[in-house]
Formats: structure tokens, sequence, C-alpha cells
């Protein structure tokens, strides 16, 4: 196991110290590195605070900024932030039009962002992703795992609060997105962990994990590697299937590499599960390509696919300006 | 080796497709896939026409668009474009103000531009950046490699086409930006072809290659692996020192990840690079942390040091509009 870093223990600190410094002019780390925050906070808007894991990097820190986050909370490598970072961040950023909670659906996630809507005292819903369709195995009997949907779900609520929407109008979006939105993935390799240990779910030299989950739980099964169309018709399949309404229509694609596996493989991706798409009459309306939402040195790559609707081409078109994604 | 692909000759015509078909509304691919056009040409300014090999993606490609480029010309993985798609793209595109070849300094790279050069009707003039302070052995004896630096350089040249500067005016500020810009990357494992060959210059379980080349040619020497702190004193050390004048003072300082690196791993090197560059006098004004200058799936990354003036400031402020730089 190589990586650049000073030492395990390190490579959180690091990388927020980093991320701050080099984005100063879109956010700004609370004491302790308690939670990023946009740098000019917007108190009359619904906030929008979101958290997990370190190791799905740009998540979500890198979407702190004007059209998205108001605040991103970071735990350690896979691991849930505590409560406290969570109350002091909607403490800190909300005012009368309250904090929505954006939650990925596993158990750490879930109780302490739970227990932080509870100590608040400010008005705060949340909203739980889990577009995840390959298993409900891993997350503590609570149904399907939140992953790279999440961020999809978080732009449009971004611009949604951006332009005044309230609590009640943000929560009813989000629910509307989420249930438009499916997500499977496939790794090739597995993470490794700063530590050096490796993930235990073990992949042949031939073989890849169909329906990983994003700190590589194992998914549906271990098959062969496949070409790219196939990879994609099967991904592409397993999303079609489980969105059986609304209408397949138009949707946005997004192709999201897990952290290990460079742009050119994802373009390739892209251009398989849009045909695949095509093919069954969904036409691809709005597209994006990157490492987004990541498990760590994981290689290999998911696909989301986003029925959108008028309102939400527009919301999704909207300025944003955040380290990690900026229009 | 495992590679999301559907056939090793396929893979750039894959890539290509799926780039063209998601950022539609930034770029054209010309017929046969000779090169990769902004959608709208601006025909009264000066065009910027840049390429190189495939397989360092999102480099050219994702730098097309308004504010950078006006075209790439793709080649097959590591191998230059040939003469005739970039005597196209120049003739296709260029008007009265003329056409600015950016070459990275390779011998094939170096032998097509001035190829096309010739052949082209319309005027031009090239510039070879060469950033890459390492190692000089592995360009022919046609001096130092062209790497991530080239990224600035057209950024640079970008806003300054857009705001109306002529082709003199051009050319002399890409000498001005090469001359304040130096590169050097380091390698923790070395990229595998689509074909599955490696590259033979083998690491062993602890080591690292300083120096590397875009190709993962070999770079200065195999070290051990160090702490991010120590190679970021390293680079930063031998880029400082090469960088004699001008005066030392403000930098942009561009992480650049080879395409198998996370995003995590890039941040914590940013981090240190930017406090061994203060601890030698030099403030950090502009940041750039991600991959794009890659080597297909190699780990590891580059810095580049960019020494900056009001007017590059302002150019690199500039607007952009492409696929991988936006503001």
């Amino acid at each position: 196991m190589k990586k650049l870093m000073n030492a395990p223990e390190a490579l959180v600190a690091d990388w927020l110290d980093g991320f701050a410094a080099a984005h100063a002019d879109l956010v700004v780390m609370a004491p302790g590195r308690k939670y990023l925050r946009r740098r000019e906070p917007a108190r009359s808007k619904v906030v929008l605070i979101s958290g997990g894991g370190s190791g799905h990097e740009p998540l979500h820190a890198g979407f702190v900024g004007r059209g998205m986050l108001d605040a991103a909370c970071p735990g350690q490598i896979f691991t849930s932030p505590t409560p406290d970072q969570i109350v002091e961040a909607a403490q800190e950023l909300a005012g009368e039009a309250g904090a929505l909670f954006i939650v990925k659906n596993y158990a750490g996630d879930r109780m302490n962002f739970e227990m932080a809507a509870e100590l608040a005292t400010c008005r705060n819903e949340t909203l739980l992703v889990d577009d995840d369709v390959s298993d409900e195995g891993t997350t503590g009997g609570m149904g399907r795992r939140g992953v790279a949907g999440t961020m999809i779900v978080e732009k449009l609520l971004g611009a949604a609060a951006e332009s005044g929407a309230d609590l009640e109008a943000c929560l009813a979006l989000g629910e509307k997105a989420k249930a438009r939105t499916r997500s499977i993935g496939v790794a090739l390799s597995h993470c490794t962990l700063p530590t050096g240990s490796e993930r235990p779910y073990g992949l042949g030299p031939d073989e890849m994990e169909l329906g990983v989950g994003i700190h590589g739980e194992p998914g549906r099964r271990k098959v062969k590697l496949a070409r790219a169309d196939e990879i994609a018709e099967q991904l592409v399949g397993a999303i079609v299937g489980d969105l059986a309404s609304p209408k397949l229509e138009e949707a946005l694609l997004l192709i999201n590499g897990f952290g290990g596996t460079p742009l050119i493989e994802l373009y390739v991706m892209y251009n398989s599960a849009r045909r695949a798409l095509e093919r069954r009459g969904v036409k691809v309306v709005r597209s994006l390509v990157g490492n987004f939402v990541t498990s760590l040195d994981m290689t290999g790559c998911s696909i989301t696919v986003s029925l959108v609707d008028p309102e939400m081409i527009t919301l999704w078109d909207s300025p944003v300006r955040t380290a990690a994604l900026r229009w």
C-alpha cells in the first residue's frame, strides 16, 4: 500500500487543511475542523448541511459553496461525523428558515444526524438519500445505501434553497429527486485503508464486484471482468428495472469514478451507458463525468440515472460555485 | 490489468465519442475524430490549437472551450497526432489573426506539429512547452519534457487570445509564462497500457520514482517512499532551485494527479507543498488541485509552480468554460 500522506492518523486533518487553504475564496474551516462552511453565510435561506465519513472526496466538502451546500461535517475515514459537529454547524449557520440535513443512508450517519436533529435548537428536517439499487444487506437492515445520487440531490436542493424555497418545499423536492434517482456501481479492485489493511472482499485477477458500495462493501455478486458495453448494459438494466415509474423519458446521467480510475475510462463508460439508456427509450439531456463520490483508491465506477422534469433541469442548470462543481 | 474499456484498440475512439456526447454544449468532434473544436468557432481572434497522445485526459480535449483552446488534436495512446489532423484543424478554424500551436516538448509532437506548421497555409506560430525540471534524457536530446505546466500556459493564452491579443503578443506571453513555470512529478506506481503491458520501469513495493514523466518515463532516481511533507520538500526544492529568477514572490500552485491517485491525497500534497513554498518566501496566491495531466492509471502527482505577476493573475482569473476547467 502506497499513499501520498504523512501518517494514517494525519490524513483527514492534512486533507482538510489543504482543501481549506486551496479554496479559501469559497470556504472557511470551523475551529477544531468540525465543519467546512461557505465563506459568505446565507442565514435568510434554508441552510443545507451534509457530512459523512472521509474517504469519499470531493464529497461533501467539495460541494460547499453558493448554489449547493452551506456546510459539510467530515468524519474520520469511513466514519460518521459526531453529533456535536452537526449541531454546531446548524446552530451557527441556520436562521429562521431552518436547516435541512442531507444524510446518506448508513447506520452511523443516521444515528448521529438523528441525535443532532434532536439536540439542535434551530428548526430542522432530515432527508435520507438511499439511491443504491444493488443491495440492502449492508446498512444494518435500514434499507438501501446512499451513494453518488446524493450529489445530484445536493445540487438540486442547493439551487432551490438559493432561490428561496422554504424548508417544506426543500424537503418535498428532495423526496421527489430521490424517487427519481438510482445508482449502482462496479469495482475492479477494492480500496486500501490508510492503515494498510485492504478491505476483506477479495477479487480475483479477472473478477469485478457488481453492485459494490462506496466503502468497498460487496454487492450483488462477483463476476468475470467484462467489456465496458456489457458492464453498462448490466448496470443500466438494474437501474431501469428499478425505476418503473415515473415515466422513462429524459435523464441526467452521472458516471462517477471511485477514485482510482482515470477519466479516459469513465468517458468510455459514459459512452456505453448513454447508448444503453437510449436503447431503452431514455434520452440523456444532462451529463456529468468524473470522480465525485469516491472510495479512497478503489477502481471502478458507478452509474447514476436521475429522471428529470423541467423543474429539475432548471435547478440543475442554476449557477453553482463550489470546489468540485462549478458553472 | 483491469480497465473499463471495450478493447484496447477501441479505447481512444470510445473515450472521444463519450466526451463529445457528454459535452455537446461545449465541443464538436470533426469528421474522422481528427480534432475536437469548440462549439462556437471564433475566427476573428488568434486560434489556439494543441494536441498530443491520448492517455493524459482531460488534457487537451478537456480544455477546449471559451477562454482556453479552440481545438485539440488527439493521437493514439502516448502517440502524437498526425500532421494532417493539425493542418485540418488550423485551416478550418484560423482566420486572419492566425493560429498558435501549443506543443509539449516530445520528439513525435515536435516533428508532427513542425510538419503541420509548414503545410498549413494559414498564418501560424508554435510555442514549445518544456516545464519538467526533472530530466533531459527522454526527449531525444531535445531538452526538457512538457508536462502539467502546459495547462497553465493554455489557460493564460486562452484568456489573452479571447481578449484580442494578436499572434505576436500571444507568443510573447507564452514565452513569459513558460519562463516562470516549472514542474516535477513523483510516481508511486507506473501506468499500464491498454494492451496490458506495464511500463518497463519496475518500482519496488517501498519505492517511488522521483521526477517521473507523464508516460511513466524514469526520472532522476528511484527512492524510498517518504512522507508527503518530505516528498513535497524535495519536489519544491527542485523547482525553486531551478527558478532562480524572476523574483520568488507570488505563485500559482498546481497539484496534478496522474490518474490513479484520489483527491484526498492530492490535497495532502497541496498542503505540504504550500508550506514548503512559504518556508522559501513564496506566497501561494492561486491554487489548482486535481487530475488534469494524467498518465493513464499511474499513481502519484506532479507539482507545478508558476511565478505570477498581475497580468498573469488577471488572465488566470478570466472566465473559462471548458469540460475540465470552468469559472
